[in-house]
């Protein structure tokens, strides 16, 4: 943790505290006009469906200053580009590009997983129906590829940085992907390993997140050693961001009652807490596994039997597992960014942003 | 009507007719096993889906020699290369990207229209479900750009003219998602004009085979100039292709009973016969709008009704009217290769390619 350290000792021009809202809020001002740019490019209704669902309009079209998401992405391809010596806006396309991918899969996710609310509001498939999640979630991906070809045309990256962002982000939708179809079988069985779960985490969470943390230096020219490290960094911090999302999954209160929900438990989702209390193998764990494979009461247990099945979970080392899990990964992360010589305050960014992404409440 | 003047004469080495099977089949043997390795990538049970869409398994995963297509795309996209001087293996990785993107809207399309059938089989999602057709339609259409990326890699393609032809896919991926979601939209509506539907095929059928027919000869470094020409011949062989499908639509016999199965019309579609009669404004002209503007009945008209309805888009002019289109567009589309210098065999399999793409009789 060298670099947290680092950070907490200061002693450079920038030792006063980073302020996360404002390097999210700095990152926004830059990369939403080119998002909103881009997105208006799409034939109607297309265009009126996606501003929907960043959430610049409601569903009668009026504009509202929604909830379109912390825009962690952007802000690491943004700061990707000042490690290389850069300035932030060289890796704006990076920023958008990552985002028009990120929000591409939740499109699609949110309809092939039936969910009903994002962002506390209605998902685009129930309000526009599903054809046109699906039209706007493919445009959105190919839209990410023509932003990124766009930056050699507008002279923010040279022809060969543009394809190589093209190829980077090619690579990491397809781990997407892949990520996203193991969720999707793995509902259909009773139990995963923990290294099944982890390879599907790596995919649908992780890949994108290290493609966001690198595509602002690839533009800026960074070499593959850079890249590489910085991918490294955002891969790890994807993984801690995942397993920290899948202990709020079980045990993260709700605004509403503080109490623990069991989302995740009601729709028995194989997340890293319940894989690693399954590889456990002692009383609770067994005990665990037989629940789960007996599909008598599915989708309607009652609050005290989740909270039984969260007890379970956790006398079997699943959530301390899972915990120790995203500090390592934390940690990971961090010693990435040891390879990069940058300078005090894009490091200090970078470890900022993972202690944000890290460190959540719900 | 030049190029095929001069094809008809003769006069070069190639005087025998030129077979189109025999093209297609040379195409298929050249673009197969580097499609059938690119959809080997995907991961499980991705690469089973995506194997069976194509007709290489059946549902239970045993090998067939089904039917994946004519693969006109893939020829297309050879012969450009060819005209170029280039060898036909130049253009193999955009033979491959053109079909992977061709699939992924098919699957996606599949979905969307909710067709039960395709080349005479049950169509992905109703066999392997919506959440597969959606992942491999996603993937196939990222795959197509990696294939494209990976020809700079392996040496047929320049890194420029590998990303060159990845904004022309990209830029036609996106018509293309255009054209699909007008047609979507048509569906909520009673009439279309002639340009509406223009624009419609236009990016939902002309975008890709433009694409198709210039990638080849971009990835072997072609000009501008020559793409532009090339796009254009493939731009109006779609859009010549589309308005003789449109008269099939309505007009084609079934294979079975060798009468019109009056398909289009049974599901209202706004093709071109039927946005060309109703702007015709004659009595048989009205009286089409208002029954097409009659939700009564919708869905269960009866082969008597649907027949009285094929009479009315004719006497309107619809039929004639769209014939001549097609005879428009196919006459456009082969101008546009007296623009390119190419040998006259090359030219020779285009105007053979064209000539199959249009006359057909289902």
């Amino acid at each position: 943790m060298e670099s947290r350290t680092g950070y907490a000792v200061g002693g450079t021009a920038h030792a006063e505290p980073v302020s996360v809202p404002e390097l999210l809020a700095r990152s926004r001002t830059l990369c939403t006009p080119p998002l909103r740019a881009a997105v208006a490019r799409l034939a109607a209704p297309m265009d009126t469906v996606a501003a929907y669902h960043f959430g610049w309009i409601d569903r009668d079209g009026t504009p509202v200053t929604g909830d379109g998401g912390k825009a962690v992405r952007p802000a690491l391809a943004l700061l990707s580009a000042r490690a290389t010596g850069a300035a932030a806006e060289v890796g704006v396309p990076g920023g958008v590009a990552v985002e028009l991918v990120h929000n591409f899969s939740l499109l699609h996710d949110d309809l092939m997983d039936g969910d009903e609310t994002r962002r506390h509001r209605a998902t685009a498939w129930t309000v526009f129906g599903p054809a046109q999640a699906i039209l706007v979630g493919d445009a959105l991906a190919t839209l990410g590829t023509e932003v990124l070809l766009d930056a050699a045309v507008t002279g923010g990256a040279s022809a060969t940085d543009a394809a190589r962002a093209v190829r980077l982000l090619t690579t990491a939708t397809r781990r997407l992907i892949d990520g996203q179809a193991m969720d999707v079988a793995f509902e259909q069985r009773d139990s995963v390993t923990v290294a099944e779960c982890l390879e599907m985490e790596g995919g649908k969470t992780a890949a994108l997140l290290a493609a966001a943390s690198a595509i602002g230096a690839v533009l800026a020219g960074a070499d593959d050693k850079v890249s590489d490290s910085l991918q490294r960094y955002g891969h790890h911090l994807g993984l801690a961001f995942q397993a920290v999302d899948d202990l709020l999954g079980i045990w993260g209160a709700t605004e509403v009652t503080g109490k623990p929900h069991w989302g995740d438990l009601r729709q028995r989702k194989k997340s890293l807490p319940v894989a690693a209390a399954l590889a456990e193998g002692g009383a609770a764990s067994r005990r665990l596994a037989e629940e789960l494979a007996d599909p008598k009461g599915r989708g309607e247990e009652s609050e005290p039997e989740l909270a039984a099945r969260a007890a379970l979970i956790e006398e079997a080392g699943g959530r301390a597992w899972t915990r120790e899990e995203a500090r390592r990964q934390h940690t990971t992360a961090l010693a990435a960014l040891d390879e990069v010589p940058m300078t005090d305050e894009v490091r200090e960014h970078f470890v900022a942003l993972a202690e944000f992404v890290v460190v959540r409440e719900r």
